[in-house]
């Protein structure tokens, strides 16, 4: 069965996209490259430890690319790669499956 | 932001998803109701304990329906809910993804 062989890969998939923040991540940076700052700005709820933690993980996915433009002040921007692109159809599904279907359980933690 | 107030449930799918084995029964129980026996044929590699678990989490998700015939010897069928049958859109994104871009880290686990 061609599902069962893609198993591994989809779970894979999945607990990437099932950490705390990664989805939102990704949507904000749909909008084009951007700095940390910026990231943060779009997105209050977070830390600026937890959203270092998260571009890093990404970038290790090869998800996001982080560029450094050796400027005065350095500039450091992060963008989509194409495998990061790429995965937005499926987000778009996801969502519109968990807003019809998941009812929230747990609040802020 | 709308996919900012999303994101708890969005998230929650994706945890759920990501867990071994359970878009693979999804898969399967998309040929319709089923015994657990035909169930886990279809999965050889999955122990019959560990089956047994996921179809209770799904079930207790609302995307499995257990139903219990009381004939003799009693038939206990297994089926997809709406909200089941919903996510299979989602998975095929996930997959097509996961397919193309994920490299597989983890062999037998």
């Amino acid at each position: 069965m061609a599902a069962m062989e893609l198993c591994p890969k989809f779970e894979e998939a999945f607990q990437l996209l099932g950490k705390r923040w990664v989805g939102i991540i990704i949507r904000v940076l749909e909008d084009g490259p951007m700095r940390f700052n910026k990231i943060a700005e779009q997105i209050p709820e977070i830390s600026k430890k937890m959203l270092t933690e998260r571009l890093k993980e990404l970038e290790e996915e090869g998800m996001v690319q982080r560029e450094v433009f050796p400027e005065t002040p350095v500039r450091i921007m992060y963008s989509l790669t194409n495998k990061g692109e790429a995965i937005t159809p499926a987000l778009t599904e996801i969502q519109k499956w968990a807003d019809h279907w998941v009812h929230v359980k747990r609040e802020e933690k």
